[in-house]
């Protein structure tokens, strides 16, 4: 058993873009963590975690690392379809468990791993909601228990992607869920977050095929918006877009009885401002990533600082499920071009 | 008849807040104008005029004015209700016509208008709708015109009113039209005006009452929000607020297929920054009027350039007609909280 | 005798770029002014005033203005060693007068200037330095004098030009006075009127050419710095060039014991700010004009309602002395290396 | 010999604020980074590195730290009258060395560091010029050297702190050598570097003491300026306050030819915006520590990448003396109100 000075031995499954990064993390940066095993189909990737990070023992096969010895946690950056399974597997196994977003495209799935969950309550089960652990979103979600902006109603949150010339998203589309669960999937969660957790009452979305026109095929949009009304007459507003010519960027207002708070209302990539024929300027995030890099450090250290301290986890498996339930509406309403009842 | 280098003699109606303002811009600031007459049921308004802007003949009465000789427009600065039979009767005494926004809560009046004024087509008649006018968003307009953001497909638009502890609004819900009418028609109009003059499609608004819970007898909101979809898969959302605690805010976003138009994402009220404990701020626009003051002077000069110059008005009437159409829709959404095609 | 009734008539000497625009105000824009005669040694622009704003009566000559009857004031526009003699013959005709920045090059002259004008209280004598009248830099002051930032003891300026590659300004060089002089004047207006009008102690200034190499046989340069120090350990740093890529820009931070206003930061032209492959920018104020049409204005308005009220004008003489003074020393310490003491 | 695969033995001297600081990034988020012992004459603060970050072996004397085996290299984080001779003694002990800044704030004794570190060129020495690590500022040098402002020749810099009430600082006015060595030797650090390490060739400064009147009797001020010449026409402008009310402030503008670049123009603490009666605001950084969090760690992590890779430092012994060579040239003359020439 893990205690709040012996290390939390991890073993990392998934060593694609983000797994590598949070691999780094965890073998680097985050105090109390050690990164004793990695597993990936490629043996490249293996090769990587071995040399680089020093990581003892490499897997092909999750089952194979699951059932080795000298493990407490699992880090799952697998694909989305993989994790409700894996994560069942890794309780079954008696490891606590860390999954990227979405927990599963499927409700009824996300319902079983609670379920399963429950069973284990001495296990840590986290899904990577990075902004959570941003320290703008954490200081926005002090400010407003904190009353900063009185009792707070309503949220206006987008996640833009900055155009990709080559449709790498694309490809992904029929698996992804679309562009709801893929991205609008953490404003709905910080919309939650930031409104207290209420229940979703009623949804509506739409959407537009700006640029990407072979997504005609998977009823999935570039752009999105949507409403989604809440109980107690709070209501939140998303948009999503695959087509932005500046960054990427994730901007949330949320708008109380006596102030509003926004973060992320520009998303420069860092201090610079640049003057010259074309105004004044400043560039911005390329990607999610160059935003969010502190946010994944603090989300992986947050994830062992509660296996340690064997202190609550700082999001329940329930706010998954949600926002699930809610991105599933809006898909839902997309297509049918009616309001979801919730 | 009026001709370039004729004055435009002006009669107004309606001397209340706003009224005065136009009074005062036509009488002082607005080349090619002379404010002549004026008219008010108030014997204190009508002796302002007089007294402070040399006005030379006043009226009780709306009709008396009329048919008083030497005035080419009129200038309508009088009840919502009204408007549509004075911009007619205006018309039919041979007079040129400004009206404030909107031409008429009823969509069958503002058809009726546009029949009328069908009829004299050497009569300007113009709505006032007031960004239009607006320096900053005349060059987001003449940006996209130019192709500045590729296509654009997306309009973000809020109007954002401060919270008045008094309620003043709330007075005039039964007959200002609701939140969507009253306040969203500017936002309406900006993003048909944005887009490129689409047709509507579809519509959904909801809203809630955050602080005013005396609009409940009314079915009003004081924070509503709304999505529009129009042909071509272009689509604006909308929000609107009586609520909030830093002043008043317009912000429109464009979104187009290679960059995104902001226009006023801070309403800051000048150039100044204050340094201290509450750290960087800036203070802000507390009513429409200070955020759009030059607006209305562009607007009462335009008004006067274009009688002068017989070029066509840079709004059409029936840009008015659609904008209620649309206000109408959102208001029907907001209380069958269903999609309403259009 | 102007009364608060009667129309001040206006005169106006110069026609060139900045003549024309006060032309303009005063014509169709200032309440209460009457803009009645011209005066240019160009034909053209003379015959400009008469066509476009109905300017009664035009002379080549400006001694044959001022001889002439029924003009009130007079406003000069004219090249800077003209205006401290046009003041003097003004002031003996019996008129009020304006002069554009700066009152003169020479110290001996503004002394002159100022001993007249003590020989005639009833005339009004207002040098135009805009940005008292400039809506930003107003609220400054009046924030200040509130004590929003405490004692204030340390003011920023700075006025930065954007680079002419035709060199422009460089023809002017032998005979403006040099870049203190020429653009600094209003920093030090500025400086002194912000932190309460202190007496100069101490100067030094350096300055480089970092384009415009046919300076150096003025002994003028580009871009300057300067620290000048005021009784009380108050002190201002000014900078001014000639080379900026992105627009003009006047910035003036005050710093207080209790906080710091800054006016101006950021040179944004409008209320737009555009997200694209550039990242998120604003256009820039082109020019000084740009940056503060509305101060001009408010400038013809000022000098206006001071004659017809009788109050005192909101800057003194004496002020334009003291920017002269600090300015000549700027420049001696410039040539010389050393520090001036005042 | 430390190589590029093995990791290296740190040993910390100083404890204090910083020293814990430094002390937990070599622990914990330094890859490559051991540390293996730390020196403090405090008990306690030798007990919180043993418990907290497991540091092997502690001493309360320096000298015995430098004869233990097991050392690559020492972090000296003491305080300044030390660094000299604690460097040189690193040296003949085979170590090299990070030291935090300044250097000396003895110019001989720069000097004479400077000779001896070049007896060990296979001894890495490296000043903490902590901005030359941060993001932004990188970001900007970077820009610079690829030509993005064209030719810089001017930079404005500036390092605030917030006012504390305490007056803590002004303990240590007697040892600190003074506003301008012991702040402003960041922003002299910056501006050679930015402006490509020219020579100083004459320098003004001054300043007030506007709130800590203890400070007179050390003939130093809490707000001070300075301008100082550098060869090529290039020239810096220091601002250095100890008494701002809004947070610390490290602002640093750099004018080329072709464009002007700020860094830290709003000293925003994240990426949240606050509307409401105040206006819309940023809440700041409150010290120097949270503004330059990251650049700290990076620093760090440079110092630990140079020595195993035997790459050359990314800032030379050379430039620490030059910025205290500036400093005192700055002091020179605030004491004297006289140019001092370099």
């Amino acid at each position: 058993m893990v205690t709040p000075s012996s290390q939390v031995r991890i073993g990392i499954a998934g060593l694609g873009r983000m797994g590598r990064r949070h691999a780094e993390n965890l073998a680097r940066s985050v105090p109390g963590a050690a990164l004793v095993a990695a597993c990936s189909p490629d043996a490249e990737e293996r090769a990587w975690a071995e040399r680089e990070l020093g990581v003892a023992k490499t897997f092909e096969d999750y089952a194979t690392m699951l059932a080795a010895p000298g493990i407490d946690a699992i880090f799952l950056v697998t694909p989305t379809t993989l994790h409700a399974q894996q994560i069942i597997d890794a309780l079954h196994a008696g490891k606590h468990v860390f999954s990227e977003k979405p927990l599963s495209l499927d409700l009824d799935e996300c319902r079983r791993v609670e379920a399963e969950a429950a069973r284990f309550p001495d296990l840590e089960v986290m899904i990577g909601f990075v902004r959570r652990f941003d320290a703008s979103y954490c200081d926005a979600h002090d400010r407003i228990v904190q009353g900063g902006i009185g009792r707070p109603f309503l949220v206006r949150s987008q996640t833009l992607d900055k155009y990709d010339p080559s449709g790498f998203f694309v490809r992904f589309s029929a698996t992804s869920g679309g562009i709801f669960l893929d991205m609008s999937v953490h404003d709905i969660d910080c919309a939650r977050w930031l409104l207290g957790n209420p229940a979703p009452v009623r949804t509506y979305a739409t959407g537009t095929v700006a640029v990407h026109e072979e997504l005609y095929q998977w009823g999935d949009v570039d752009n999105g918006v949507a409403i989604c009304e809440f109980e107690g007459g709070r209501i939140a507003i998303f948009c999503a877009s695959r087509t932005m010519a500046h960054g990427f960027e994730a901007t949330t207002e949320v708008i109380g009885t006596r102030g509003r708070l926004t973060v992320g209302g520009n998303p420069r990539i860092n201090r610079v401002e640049l003057a010259d024929g074309q105004g004044v300027r400043n560039a911005c995030t390329p990607t999610f990533y160059e935003r969010f890099e502190d946010a994944f450090l603090r989300e992986d250290r947050a994830f062992v600082d509660t296996i340690r301290s064997s202190a609550p986890s700082p999001l329940r498996l329930h706010d998954a499920t949600e926002a699930t339930r809610i991105g599933i509406a809006l898909r839902e309403s997309l297509s049918t071009k009616r309001v979801v009842e919730l």
